[in-house]
This record gives structure tokens, sequence and C-alpha cells, in this order.
């Protein structure tokens, strides 16, 4: 069996977004910026991508802004925010312990340039409240920026309440929706987000592709300096054929959701019961506020990278959290940040659903997963301590 | 007849091109960061095209760094050159006065920073030699960058000789190539380069994907911040598709090169002997030491856009200049640079050939253009004006 579960880290393009891109390559290929026919026919098409996905959203147009991806959606808001703030002297930025690296780094990047970061705790279930906005902004705060949903655990944040907060006390309020998009409801101007970034390869869609929602107002700095593309704030070519891809698949993800998330929500839900069966392991992130397709368990006594290349040779394609961080021999910052300990953070296990994976699949995971932990307890010494009482339990 | 002859703005993607890039939409669509047989996989196909990559620019595969494109590439080498100049107290960069934006706008970003930028005249051809490098050099350079070739006027510049005086005097030197790239004949150790740009869609590739080469021990400063893609360099999960697609495209181009060449030139040359036949018209860009597919004229006495309307109403898709400011009122930098003046800088045609065009089509063309611009000086009363010598001609 073929199992791929690794579908946070991205995903297998749908049939709709490759047919809709396909056109694209050979036959209408023109470049948006051209005069001629050629190049007015890829034009409309990125008026028409754009406006679907500003539909989807519920913001104009205007307010998209087509980049290569989350992670430089992400920067580029956070950087814009900065800048913004710069000039009324605030320097001060919120966010949490568990963003994704594209926020946390960026913000290192700004903390050089002499701007406060505070990084709010996620508590042990992983999340951020509007009260703990609330209280952390200052009078000096220019931005807080707080994912929609964790990459890693699955958590999923009240983006509609830290918005309200954030829009009467009138700071910005960027969110990485890069895991959400597609999978949870978005109405930015509901949810009161000035700004938010998402990735198509998250949702079906073609990689090095994304788009950040900007409020309209709210100047952009750029981050890559050249034509005047994208009203000026994004130079390069518009990669038409992704965009185009990106629109036909987030059309189809935003469509499809709710009966999405209920299918993958019962094989998440089979999954989190069947592996909490095993001994000593422990879900990670919100058991209810929780992406439809996440499960995430720390196995006391393993090692996560062991249990990858096991179950790879079972034939499921799993991961133990990040793919941007893997290879990486430092624990997950974001299971530290729920507080498990370096030695639990270790043996961890994401398994990230789409709606092609069937119960058939889950079944084959739950025997073939307690039997490969089984295994590798069986071969640790570590493991084999603590069940003859020489070292105790950390998940009892 | 439809004729697309605006191949310096965007390519057809080859047939090459797309079969390389399509097994890893729905095949082979790991994240190449995972560890899993999906990922690696994706990481196999990652490695091999930037095998083939560095092969083909004479590097090694550790000196390619992926990026979403040219203007990226162009962006990351300028601001990386900087801050490696700053560090060591030297803000001199020296550039040419026809650079893409790409190029010119980043440099205007660090003159507000406090660097002080030379653009180097280009004289009436449109060229940058050795020399003018050589004397412009100072102790506080840090950076020369100077396009290989114009992607308005086609000039080809002295690569070679440039990157020899930068080397000896122990500057860096960066070029924009994304316009040479697959045209020209690249090899960076033999040619003195230090870091150069490339864009895929230029060369019959997947648009949205492009290419910075740095040689070893040259530090490149992040533009997206995040995960610890390309050597913690570029951040974003790889678009392994376009990658791949660009490889191929970058390999059949290659392959492909001095044939394309001759047959371009001989399209290209009939083009400039024809279109020279137009009276006062004139030929823009160095006639030797030029791009194969690159025809480019101004004719006196019309305007360009209505040119280009009036062609593409006859099939032909051509271009004023670049097509990364069209929309703008503003003449070309290029021949403003060259010593154009505004009135005739107006009327200008761009024709970029690529090997898709035939010698029917040139015939076609050398009909159609001589018709529409005496059309349009027919209803032109500038034109009138000197046909009837109450105003000088600009082109004698």
């Amino acid at each position: 069996m073929n199992i791929y579960v690794d579908n946070a880290a991205t995903t297998r393009m749908s049939d709709a977004a490759v047919a809709a891109m396909m056109p694209y390559m050979q036959s209408v290929y023109g470049n948006p910026s051209s005069l001629h026919t050629a190049g007015q026919e890829a034009a409309e098409a990125l008026v028409t991508a754009r406006e679907e996905m500003a539909a989807l959203l519920g913001c104009e147009p205007r307010e998209i802004i087509f980049t290569s991806g989350g992670s430089e959606a992400d920067n580029q808001a956070i950087v814009s925010a900065a800048r913004i703030g710069q000039r009324k002297g605030k320097k001060h930025i919120i966010s949490s312990a568990f963003e994704h690296h594209a926020v946390l780094h960026t913000l290192k990047k700004l903390e050089k340039e002499g701007f406060e970061v505070t990084l709010l705790e996620v508590g042990s279930v992983g999340t951020v409240t509007a009260a703990q906005v609330a209280e952390a902004i200052r009078e000096d705060t220019c931005l807080v920026t707080i994912m929609y949903a964790n990459n890693e655990i699955g958590s999923v944040m009240p983006i509609a309440e830290i918005g309200a907060v954030c829009r009467e006390k009138g700071v910005l309020f960027h969110t990485d929706a890069v895991q959400a998009a597609g999978h949870l409801a978005i109405d930015v101007k509901a949810q009161n987000i000035d700004m938010l970034s998402l990735s198509a390869h998250k949702f079906h869609g073609p990689k090095g592709v994304g788009a950040l929602y900007v409020r309209k107002g709210i100047l952009l700095t750029n981050l890559i300096e050249g034509g005047a593309q994208e009203r000026g704030k994004r130079a390069g070519t518009e990669n038409v054929p992704a965009i185009v891809g990106m629109a036909a698949a987030f059309k189809e993800a935003c469509g499809l959701r709710e009966q999405n998330a209920a299918y993958l929500t019962a094989l998440r839900d089979k999954l989190i019961a069947g592996l909490s069966a095993i001994p000593h392991s422990v879900l990670n992130g919100d058991p209810e506020n929780r992406l439809p397709g996440n499960v995430h368990f720390c196995f006391e006594g393993i090692e996560g990278e062991s249990l990858l290349l096991l179950l790879d040779a079972k034939g499921i394609c799993a991961s133990s959290g990040s793919a941007c961080t893997s290879g990486s021999l430092e624990p997950s910052h974001v299971l530290l940040a729920i507080g498990r300990p370096h030695e639990i953070a270790h043996g961890s296990l994401r398994l990230s659903l789409c709606p092609e994976n069937t119960e058939e699949q889950v079944d084959y995971m739950l025997k073939a997963i307690p039997e490969v932990v089984a295994y590798l307890r069986g071969m640790s010494p570590v493991w084999r301590d603590m069940v003859e009482g020489r070292k105790e339990f950390i998940i009892k």
C-alpha cells in the first residue's frame, strides 16, 4: 500500500489545477505586461484569477498580491508592517512562540534592527487567545502576526477574535494562513484581518506560487525590486500558469471545504483514537480546534526519524513535523513551545491527511504504526530502562 | 498569419520543458525536504537539475541557488554584494545606465541607504567596455553589475573582459544574464563571473523560476527568510516542477545554441536589412555584438504603441521595448541612455525572434511593418511638418 499522509508538507496537484495551468504554458504564454493579443490574453487570465482569489477570501481583487509562495508573502507582510510602524516610531511586534520559521526568522531579522518582539506563549494545547493578544498590545505595537493554524500540531487559533482586538486597538494584524487556506473558513473582512499569506501547494495547487492579501491603504514594502508588476509591489514577470492553477485549486478546495472537512475529521478522529491506545503516547495540539486533517503524536522512547523511515518502508509517507526544518537535529520549536521536553519532542509523528486518503489507509496505518512503535521500543535501551523501572516515564 | 516575435518578453515553453515538468505535479510531488520516499524522489530531481544547470554554466552544483526568477536573483545578488561591501566600509557600486529595472531599482534602494552608484554611459550603440569599468573602479568599490545583453536593444557586453578587470582589481562582478542565458555562451569560471542571474521563461522554460550562480565563498544575504531550503539562503518549498522544467529547457537551449544562433542571425539580419530601407529609421544597439534574435528600430514620426496595436491586428505580436515597463508613458531609459531624443524613443519597435519563427514570417513582417509605418506617418501632423520642411528630421 502507498499512503501519502504528508499533505501539510505539500500536496499532489489536483486534476483541476493541472488542467487550468496547462493552456498557459504553450498556448496563452504571453507576458501579461505586453500590449499585444498574446500578452493581453495572459493579462485577462491574471485578472480572472485575482478576482477568483479575492472573492474566495472576501476582499477586493486589488487587495491581492501574487508571490512566489507562503514564505515570501509572510516576509513581505511582516517587513511592510514593520516599516509602517518604524515611520511612526512604533517598533514592537507581537507574535507567538510556534509560528512558522518564515515568520520567526523575519522577526529575528527585525530584532537585529532594533525592533522588540513579544512571542506569546501557546500553552500545553498550543493556542493563542485574543485576551493574550489584548494584554500584550502596547502603545508602540505596530503588528500582531499570529498563524491561523499551526503547521505541525494543527491547532487552530481564534483568528476572528484576535482580529477584532487588533482592529479595536488600531494595530495591524497579519495571519500566516498557509495551513488554513482551503481548509478552514476565511473571510478577511469579517475576521478583521489586515494581511494574510497563503501558499497554493498546500491545497493541491502548484508549488512556487502564493498570495498576500493586504487591506487597501496598507503600504507594502517591496522585497523584490524591478518592473511594475503587481502594482509596483512585486517585480518579476507574473507566473501566469501557476497563478491560474492556484485560483483553480483554491476554488475547488473552498467549494468542497465543508464536505472535505467532515470526511477528514472522521478519518482524523479514528486515527487519533487508535493511536491514543499506544501506551505512553500523547496527542499534540488542540483536540477540538484542530485542522481537519492533522494528527500529531509524541511516542515515548522512540526517535522520530527512525519511525519515519520504517513507516516509509511500509509505504507510509509521513513526517515528524515540519518539512522545512527536517534534517535539523534540533527538536521542533513547536513541540518545545507546548512544553514537550526534548526527549519526547524527538519522538513525534505527524500524519496530515487529504481527501484522497481512505478509511482503508487509516486502518492500515492503525495496524502499522503501533507495530513499528513497539518494534523501535524493543530496540531502545532507554525504553528498557523505563519499563524496568530504572527511569521514569515522561508520558504517563 | 500569427507571429510571436516578443521572445525577449517571454517565450512559449518547449515540449521538452513541459514533458520534464509534468511528472512532478502529480506523481513525484513530494516536498524535497521530507525524509520519506516521495520527498526523496523530489530531492533527487532537485539534485539532478542543479547538477545540470551547474554543468551548463561551468560551476559547481552548490554554487547554484534556485529563485522565483531573474528579478529575485538580481535583487539578491546585488543586495548580498552590498552587504559584503558595507561590512568592509566599501559602499561604491558600478553599473550601467541601461540595466534592467531589477538592477537599477535595487541600486536606487541602496543609494537611499548611503551607497554611491556610478552608472557607466553606454554610448550610441549601447555597450560598456572593460576600460570604462577599470577606470571607474575605486578603492571603495564593492560591486560591478553589468548585464550580459541588453533586453531592449540586444547589445552584448564584453563580459569576459569586464570579469577579468574585476577579478584583477578584487571587486565582485555580477551579471544579469537574463537575456543571454541559453542564447550566448556562458562559462562563469572562464569569464570570471562571481554572480550571474538567469530566468527560465526567457529560454522556453517555465515562468516563475530562475537561478542565481554565486561563486563559493561569497556570502548571500537572504531576501526571503524561513526554512533552510537552498542551503539556508532562500526559504520556501522548492518549486520542483519548475526547476526541473528550467533545467530541461536550459539543456535544450544550450545544446542547440550555436545552431539556433546561426538560424536566428540570418533571420535577424534579413529583418534589419529590410527595415533599414524604411526612410528615417534607425537600428538601435550594436550591429555586430548583438543577440542573435534581436531587432530594434526607431522610426521617426510615429508612436510605438499605435505601431504595436496595428501590427497586432495583422497578427504580429511585437514590443516597443521592455514588457516590464509597458504601460508607462515614460520613454525607455535604454533608448535615452543611447542618446535617442524623447520624440524618437517613443517610436520604437523590438522584434525578438526564437527558433520557431520562420523566413516566411520574416517576409510577411517585411511587408507589413513598412506599410503600417507609412500608414501611421500618413496620419501624423508631425510627420507632415517634417516632410513639408517646417520641422527638421531627427533621423536623417
